[in-house]
């Protein structure tokens, strides 16, 4: 049996860097994502041919049960979760409340927040059986403020916040790790601001600010601080963290202003 | 026609206080609630009999075209809605991991969260359509930091916070006050903390604390806060204000500490 | 005797409109401020001539003594002070790192941060003989983030709010209510926005935004808020609230975005 | 010349731990301290001895010029200073309101909040020529919330978090990497700690939850995670973390509660 690290959310950003990173650690690591069965295959052998070990399945988190066998499976045949990286945000685009359809608002609230909820009560009695266990969440600026088109991101991330608190206070104490990451600035990541923007806009975005600027958040250097996270020792445990890029602003500071508030 | 203050969640607390409260003020006032139709009725005729003018409708607010045909119908045959007071929680109990269902999980969000923006999506055309209207949001301590045994209220109380933040950056503009209403404290009302903590425990908490000492929030006076609320210029408008009792600790005090951190 | 509400830094914004509002409620108002007599005098003559009580004294509240003396005096000669409004900030202007001096920014502190400790020590004693009290204190925000320029403000604002709330844990017990009201947005106030900008930019500002378009906050709609909150019941009290125009964007809003975070 | 990491307040705690870890790297540490010659030139000689390559010296402060010059002497006679290290907390002792005096409210703030504004204003020239720096402040939960009886601490500490926000949005663009990390729970350190309590209810408190229990902070695992952070690539740079014992409880979650707020 192999120690295994579990991705939900595995696309080309920061899900398949971290599965290259644990990989490289010596986890065996498990990738999940909804579509995209070549990529996802590709993900795996590129990881097999650097030497590691890894498998995948493609599942739509918010149908039944898959979140739920995806850890039985893996815990029976592959061996013991030690840490799972929940990577899904609830993105549906921006989009204006009279737009918004009730059936959009609960989609992102079922990948972000239910999705969550569900991995943590399959997940956290294995990991409570071995006393140890990490579960790192991938959020979002939409976690602690909502701007106007956020409806559906912003209550379902500003829900989760509040979740892997709760999950904390009632786990952290019988050995679970759980980190709430706040990415505060746009990824450098194909499958997710690369879709959002297009293609040619995304390379524009990448001429300017990122690639030797770096005015984007590369998603290696996250998937190296999630490892290094999960190596705390026990005594000094990050329940949040947050990351942009030394060129971007944070969530809290606005664009020059005239006068002092 | 009359101007309509519409109560979604009005029980013996902070929502039927507000009924009396707008009711004074010359509103008409519609009371919603699940269950207990004696009781929704005696509020209604509480304030007939004192010479307000009000309505009453039973509505599970979980279910599909509720919360819809409630708004579509007022605004047709009663009148504007110029004031909401959204005064449901996610109130299922505190449960550990273990036995929270992803039912009752998603109960809770759909109560607290969903609700909200159903309500949100079918009120605020009309609000907008005359550039004004009230929306308040009875929150709590768990919008803002998840406790053990609180995966559902956090989550779907911290979720509505930021779905707040999303509707007012995008209404605010548009002439719509939405205000998130903190109450970080017990109530002394026996349709919620009544019911929590069973009628005998209830009334000793009352002698401790309550009553002369003040020590439980009075939703009568959560009720008067909220009028003036609504009656903010609209140069210097709330969106967020907490409110406990004087000798209660706010969420963020710790019991007494031996030393300094 | 009568019943005093204090105010410290009362100029043509939110100090002296306040006392106008106190004073019509009842109170007789004491005015501070460090400059401009004639000003100071004006402003307490114009009270008396509406009926109301009214007194003044040029004080530099950085200067030893002067906060302690004034609340003895006012105790002994003129009556108990129910009301203090603590109306001052760190208003030295946003400067750069360089060129802020130790001085520049040991003196926002002083205005803003020590001032209100002294007035607090000196003051809260008879406040709790008396087992009642309110102390509002005009915050910003900068107590709750920090900009560039504002390092003086920020640490002075951001800091007081902590000691608001250090205060409150300490005496909301004892009776005194503390709070701490956030001027989220520019105030349309000459003594302050006005000094800022210049007189032609501000009526410049006050065309495009403010007047009948309200996007300024109205000074008079603060005091009269300030008063609400005195009247709270103490099983109902505010610690934070916050202020801005319905116009304006929160601080925690950003500018339009072309994608979701 | 070499690469100098400068930590002001080098006791036995995570500011000695912090030289250590640092000089394992290859720095040239640099400690200061305000008392304890001996204990100074002790640590100093226990890095050399390890092979590391240390000075110090013993300044207070709170008085002009101490940092200043420091600052100016190292970076012209040992190396330009590339990680500074500010690990001083405003630890007057918790005292009530009415025995705290103006003079130990001002020490306070002139150790925590001032001393760094002194710091960056030396040092920042320096780095900003060379494009890159870190400073790693050790803040406290006291930066967050204030608990009665932490009038100078909280004031302090909250103050020069809006300053480290601040500084940041002034600086980080030029390379300067500014860390506001929160100690959020009790130091294994006998110099503050140890000091608190006093020696033996340190040690019976060791006993009880330190130790193999993990139930304190290990200040050799806080370095460790200061010299992780000193080293994030600048697309992906951390602001603000927090650490505590994973048996402890975060300063937002409160003990045991018998109904859901």
């Amino acid at each position: 049996m192999k120690n295994v690290c579990l991705i939900i959310g595995a696309g080309a950003g920061i899900g398949g860097n971290t599965a290259k990173v644990f990989a490289k650690e010596g986890y065996h690591v498990h990738l999940t994502r909804r579509t995209d069965e070549d990529g996802l295959k590709n993900m795996v052998e590129e990881i097999k041919q650097n030497g590691g070990s890894a498998s995948g399945s493609l599942i739509n988190v918010v149908n039944e049960n898959t979140l739920e066998e995806t850890v039985v499976q893996i815990e029976k045949e592959i061996g013991p979760i030690f840490v799972s990286v929940y990577n899904l945000g609830a993105q549906i685009g921006n989009k204006k409340l009279e737009v918004l359809t009730v059936k959009q608002f609960e989609l992102g609230w079922k990948m972000a927040t239910l999705g969550l909820f569900r991995l943590s009560k399959v997940l956290f009695p294995f990991m409570v059986g071995r006393k140890m266990g990490t579960l790192i969440v991938t959020s979002s600026t939409a976690a602690v403020r909502g701007n106007e088109g956020q409806h559906s991101h912003a209550a379902a991330m500003g829900g989760r916040r509040m979740l892997c608190q709760t999950l904390s206070d009632e786990f952290a104490s019988k050995g679970i790790h759980i980190i709430h990451a706040i990415i505060d600035g746009a990824v450098d990541a194909p499958d997710t601001l690369g879709k959002m923007l297009g293609k040619e806009k995304y390379e524009k975005l990448r001429e300017e600010i990122g690639k030797d600027k770096d005015g984007l958040i590369l998603p290696e250097k996250i998937a190296e601080s999630y490892l290094q996270l999960t190596k705390q020792h026990r005594s000094t445990w990050t329940h949040e963290i947050d990351y942009r890029s030394f060129s971007d602003k944070p969530w809290w500071n606005t664009a020059t202003q005239n006068y002092n508030f």
